[in-house]
């Protein structure tokens, strides 16, 4: 079971990048996504909508404190970050564990690095949150990542070599 | 070899999402970058001063069409779309080829899906363009993707268990 937790969220600056972060958790394969930061009801609606319309348990909540919510989950809590230890050498040692896989936004709180087991990098270049979740959750669950199931969708896109090939079910 | 194409940026809504484009391209192993849309100085600045100060020789440039620039491309063209094919059936054939890979942004004009050679998802849910490049990139280079070389920076990072080390060489 995968969690992610999303630190430091505001409502205006990172209204895309944080609905990018989310759906890029749900559609990999992560379980569920805390915000931290301001709330922002809205988010969490765009999130839980996607959910009923393409299918799956995937669910977004919000935290009022990243502290208790990394102390207090049972099992590993794991910080992307460009400055930790390269995921090719830390992802294999994670693969069936229960994970909280914190991302930062701007400006990381001191404090995480030493709250969470370990920090880990997708490379050590600058690049973004968006794409190291991802990669990340490419290289704990394998290619499972891209095979995740999603009952009860709405609608689903059949693979197509050209063009756009929809189903609607209601 | 493998170029990135961005298509519509806008100036404004895109700053962001299309900066971090260019840095997952970048850090994953691309060699440059293309933008389409409205021209933006600034971000083609911001991008080439990435790469100056965190080495390599990835530039980012802009082209006035995306048709042209699909078209004159010397090599294959895969357009990275929701509704395209799965990407680990696709990339293996992709390896080690000269490469255009066309990322979108909000409404890809029709054409380009007929204009590129093939049309590839990774995952058939929607996330992020920004993670789906990333993750193609990943598919199509291997591990490769997480060690590319970056000769030529002034600063580094060492990758650490808890907390930052960066080195400074200028």
């Amino acid at each position: 079971m995968i969690t992610v937790l999303r630190l430091g969220h505001r409502k205006d600056r990172d209204k895309r990048a944080s609905m990018h972060v989310a759906l890029v958790a749900r559609a990999l394969g992560a379980d569920g996504i805390v915000f931290c930061g301001e709330k922002d009801d809205a988010l969490l609606e765009r999130v839980n909508a996607v959910s009923k319309k393409w299918g799956g348990k995937f669910r977004a909540t919000f935290s009022a404190s990243y502290r208790t919510t990394i102390k207090k989950f049972p099992g590993t809590k794991v910080h992307l970050t460009m400055y930790g230890k390269p995921v090719q050498g830390a992802a294999p040692a994670l693969a069936g564990k229960k994970l909280l896989v914190v991302v930062g936004s701007e400006k990381v709180p001191r404090d995480v690095y030493a709250l969470c087991d370990c920090n880990v990098a997708v490379t050590n270049q600058p690049h973004s949150e968006i794409a190291a979740l991802a990669l990340f959750l490419r290289e704990v669950l394998g290619k499972k990542a891209f095979e995740k199931k999603f009952p009860g969708a709405q609608v689903t896109i059949l693979p197509s070599e050209k063009g756009k090939n929809v189903k609607k079910y209601k």
